[in-house]
């Protein structure tokens, strides 16, 4: 009675999570965090009508969902000038980003991202068997040349570009961009992705034609309209493209309420911008106690603040787990020199009072932690 | 300028979907349907607690929900008498289908299901490459000795087998299958899809350790418990090929809301007891309203009821035109000789009461249109 018979590609898979979400991490301690500020949610919440759509639709929550996103598609179509056919619904940018791997990557086949970049993006190359090729960060940005150029030395199908980004909140202009294009390979395709794209300058997206074969960008719900757990990201460019999602997607795999409450949010700019507001408040009070705390924060186009330790990784990885002993729930860049910092979500006042209770215990502990292992 | 390079395997595919949801429907005949009575959905709802719980949570919706799903497994292990080590949550059934192929199917590789079963399993082996070998149904059964041997002749990865069975509501008992094991070949997985248990008779689900490893069994929040929408299934098994899921799952996936309720869902046996009641009330219903038409109700372990037309395929395809056209949305097996039906799914009493109206005029149709085409 033996079980079945894995692929070869599947067996050398580890069984990893990319990321240890906050609740496993309570429960590990015991206790719940005090200040939830590590996953770059948006603790403000969606747009009230967006909760009030979604309440009234779980009611309907028998039906599933329509699976051609009809109406959202429709008014993201409205909002991004360009027609539905250009359009993409998935399950956050996580299932986009496995769905474009699975739509292009064979095993064996090269892919480009920068060293430190968004790790489930690796996880699904890694699970459809293509190889990685990293690029290190250049002064804490993604290095836009250095990446299509490693592209074209690869061959690579796709290159992985998230502009602003994650995890250092540096952000590249929209121009910049448009302009390397040309030095893009032909035949590697351009993931862009723009989850944290509203909370960036005018500019931050690049102007070039959303029927452009060479990219797709990526957006969500889950940040600046504050719906992480609903799970609902989109993917616009070329319609052949697109439509190649269909071959493979799960179709019907989208929540009923949360394709409502979408729909509601996006026809909610006042509270967009509220969040926007909110969100620039608490950023500058985290770069106000990380100063008076001698640590410097870096500049972010995104709901985060990158926070420089001002020494090396074990010294931040030290000043996180006290952070974390303490109840504040943060995360960090996983590679050098950019694991020098600390991530730090933006927040309301209390979360900020939290911090700022907190944030000289954990520098003085990790400064006696590594005394001691020194 | 040049797009993107897919993999012949993926250019290979057609831009299909399984199913053409009613939204899709209702607007080409810009009309809504008067009875939703085609997808098996649970027009009764879910659990009123459930509903509560969801429509308290969207206002947490801001967060990612726990990639490990503990208080869902953990609820769910204690009514399974397992442990959450044998359990897998994702995006209904459909998903977790498209994965275990995933993790099972290289291109190439045989997988046996029934002729006309269920046609997303279809889409994903298509998807990933699979040989399909399809055996027929015996009696409008689902013929497990025959799978079972086609599954050895093949050497399949995955045979798949629903029971209850979609789309003819026939079913076998569990004994049967569990005898049946002893014939499985070594090495393949059996995929049992119990999507519709909570409907059968006691019994129906085979006595089999879930350790076994040469089994996963599948079930759903979208059909007892309401929440189609939702999109929340579960497989149970084997720990090691359980954790196998974590090497390629979304891990981030699941609605934070619908985890909240299918909890609060699964704590509501006496909801469940009254669904179940009124399903059976309406499928006595449906099988009166076909007899009295002359059309004969074939028994059902599930919440529809497969109705016997009494002809040919094309005639039943005129009389499910029919109904569509005078708004009750139903469908029908795409495979003879089981296409001689079409599939109707419980539903309230005003549902019943559109049925009875438009069914007689129907199959006046149907007969006229066929007559016209003779």
């Amino acid at each position: 009675m033996t079980g079945p018979r894995y692929p070869d590609l599947i067996a050398a898979l580890p069984e990893t999570v990319p990321f240890v979400g906050p609740e496993v991490q309570e429960r590990q301690k015991g206790a719940r965090f005090r200040a939830r500020l590590g996953a770059n949610e948006s603790v403000f919440g969606p747009s009230p009508f967006a909760i009030a759509a979604m309440q009234d639709e779980v009611a309907e929550v028998w039906k599933y969902a329509d699976a051609t996103n009809y109406d959202l598609k429709n008014a993201l179509a409205a909002r991004l000038r360009c027609t539905p056919e250009n359009i993409v619904l998935g399950s956050g940018i996580d299932g986009l980003l496995g769905n474009t791997v699975r739509l292009l990557v064979e095993p064996g086949d090269a892919v480009v991202t920068s060293d430190g970049a968004y790790p489930t993006f690796n996880y699904h190359v890694a699970g459809y068997g293509g190889v990685l090729h990293k690029v290190p960060y250049r002064n804490d940005h993604e290095d836009i040349a250095a990446l299509f150029a490693k592209a074209a030395e690869v061959d690579a199908k796709i290159v992985y570009l998230s502009n602003p980004d994650n995890p250092m909140g540096s952000w590249h202009s929209g121009a910049a961009i448009a302009a390397a294009m040309e030095d893009l390979p032909d035949g590697t395709l351009l993931v862009l992705d723009e989850a944290y794209v509203e909370f960036a300058p005018e500019g931050t997206s690049p102007d070039l034609p959303v029927d452009d074969p060479r990219l797709i960008r990526m957006r969500t719900f889950s940040k600046g309209y504050g719906m992480a757990g609903a799970r609902l990201g989109y993917g616009f460019g070329a319609p052949r493209l697109i439509r190649a999602f269909d071959k493979i997607r799960n179709h019907f795999g989208i929540n009923r309420p949360a394709q409502v409450g979408a729909l509601a949010a996006l026809q909610d700019q006042e509270w967009l911008d509220e969040v926007l507001r909110l969100v620039a408040q608490s950023k500058a009070e985290i770069a106000r106690i990380a100063e008076a705390n001698g640590l410097r924060a870096l500049p972010s186009a995104t709901n985060f603040v990158t926070v420089d330790c001002g020494a090396d990784g074990d010294y931040a990885r030290a000043v996180l787990a006290a952070l974390v002993a303490q109840g504040v729930f943060v995360r960090m860049p996983f590679v050098a020199p950019q694991d020098r910092c600390i991530r730090i979500t933006a927040g309301r006042p209390e979360d900020m009072a939290v911090l700022e209770e907190t944030l000289p215990q954990a520098l003085a502990e990790a400064r006696d932690a590594l005394k001691g292992a020194g």
